[in-house]
């Protein structure tokens, strides 16, 4: 086992996180138990912020919540300065419970409900991140009736074949999330976004998969994007305010993985859309990206009584 | 989609089931809707409970809770006139709490805890099938503590090998389930047993898999058991009361299974206790099967509703 963040063994030879003895927490709570490292935590939170902000100061770290979703990590995150985002109603209940600011909260999802649009419009979430032409219409429509603008994101797949399994790779033409660049689909979204009275759109938005080890895969990622902004200016003769660009940095799970350092990833990332918005004549969009397991991950353990031994 | 049951599509083209609209259903639930139809689960315990009693009088059908356990099937089941199997706590509490007759009711797994076996014990459970030596010796304290006397069945692991998906293959020499029969533990564990005051033995239980089509491999395993039984008998003097031969009738899936009757089950798997005991001069013990996902997999049905079409 990799002792991560202030996991240590003690003098009794006790694992212990946070200095907290795992034996008595065992005690106390019972098992099975998750315990959360909140320093380690906090230790990411601080060095994504500031990683991004070193290289690319109009950029925004929002905590991908589906990871891990409670209260505490809500406050937690909320202390940080980070914005979150939710891909239900459930997980923005429970943001809204300990009044996250709603200026930070971005609404993900490719099957969100009518009720979930409704609650999202209501409570006035800062980015709702469209990925259909049905949820374009239905959530304009969900807006006009309660007489509010929606401010969008639009998820686009950029067809980018991740190096990681098959089933966490989301940026693929094929995929079931966003409006695929390739087939023209995403332009056309553009393009029809703009008509929609009731939505006003701030950006593009794309997330190439999760555990994803190589930066070359996060570089690609934001030249194809910023390539496509460059196209939605020369269409529309609008500029693309917002580039989120999603999350999926690996974390160490056995001794094949190698995680890289954030800073090396805010670096690459924001030195690739320096450079294609200098080649393009573009103003410096705003930049997104969402951490979920490369937060929270390494800092978990759970713990277990061993019952029999065979 | 294969329709079971009473499942049919009505008038109105949509799908019914034990009389009700689905569409009216979620209409009134909301989805994702779990619906069982409960006529099915009756007719499959008659059909189980039928079919082992004119083959073999002295048999006991148990459904097996750990696929579905709720108040409703618990006291369905007991309507049945069915005995329940619980591999915990939880589903120990949810029998007894529709006051299901403690005589019916026996207690699994491979990892009981103090606190399990003490409710098992207080509660007065007909048997606790007993796993491991470390069981034996927890369950004998627990029960002196008490005052009372454990009625137990022991766990075996016959050596078959099951046809069947070998995540769901538990009655090979290596499984994690049970004493094995083929290293000797099973016999040591028979000698153990009886050198504790405050455990009554009654019987050997095995269980091969899941979803298992073969009806060879459950003959397999009742000649196995059988013969072990005759064992028993030799090394100890002393008659083994109940044979519990598990589960694991496959269902349906898809086309590529082709359940078989439970007649042909019931028929086989009693031929061949008969057949062994004559053959080795035993008294017939009575005999126990445990089906579970045969008596309500083919009767569920999840009900969604789409969201959106890309």
């Amino acid at each position: 086992m990799k002792l991560h963040g202030t996991m240590q063994v003690n003098s009794a030879g006790h694992l212990e996180i946070g200095g907290c003895d795992a034996t008595e927490l065992l005690e106390e709570f019972g098992s099975p138990l998750y315990v959360m490292d909140e320093a380690l935590i906090r230790q990411n939170c601080r060095n994504y912020v500031g990683s991004f902000r070193s290289v690319y100061p109009d950029s925004e770290v929002i905590y991908a919540s589906k990871v891990f979703s409670t209260k505490a990590i809500c406050r937690l995150i909320q202390e940080e300065g980070m914005g979150i985002d939710v891909v239900s109603a459930g997980e923005l209940y429970t943001a809204l419970s300990v009044k996250f600011p709603v200026d930070r909260i971005y609404f993900h999802g490719n099957n969100k409900s009518a009720a979930e649009l409704e609650m999202a419009v209501e409570t006035g979430v800062h980015r709702i991140i469209v990925d259909s032409f049905h949820e374009l219409e239905l959530l304009n429509s969900i807006a006009a009736k309660l007489g509010k603008k929606a401010d969008i994101l639009l998820r686009l797949s950029p067809g980018i074949d991740a190096h990681t399994h098959h089933y966490i790779k989301t940026g693929t033409i094929d995929s079931k999330f966003g409006f695929c660049i390739a087939n023209g689909q995403a332009m056309e979204a553009i393009v029809a976004a703009g008509t929609y009275p009731s939505l006003e759109l701030w950006g593009v938005h794309c997330h190439i998969g999760s555990q994803i080890f190589e930066l070359e895969s996060y570089e690609e990622a934001a030249r194809t994007m910023m390539t496509f902004v460059r196209d939605i200016t020369v269409k529309t003769g609008k500029a693309v305010r917002e580039l989120n660009l999603g999350g999926g940095m690996g974390i160490y799970y056995s001794e094949e993985d190698a995680p890289r350092q954030i800073i090396q990833y805010a670096e690459r990332v924001a030195n690739t859309v320096k450079a294609c918005a200098a080649e393009y004549g573009l103003a410096l969009p705003k930049i997104i990206v969402e951490p979920g397991r490369s937060i929270v991950g390494e800092a978990g353990v759970t713990l277990y009584t061993i019952g029999a031994i065979k």
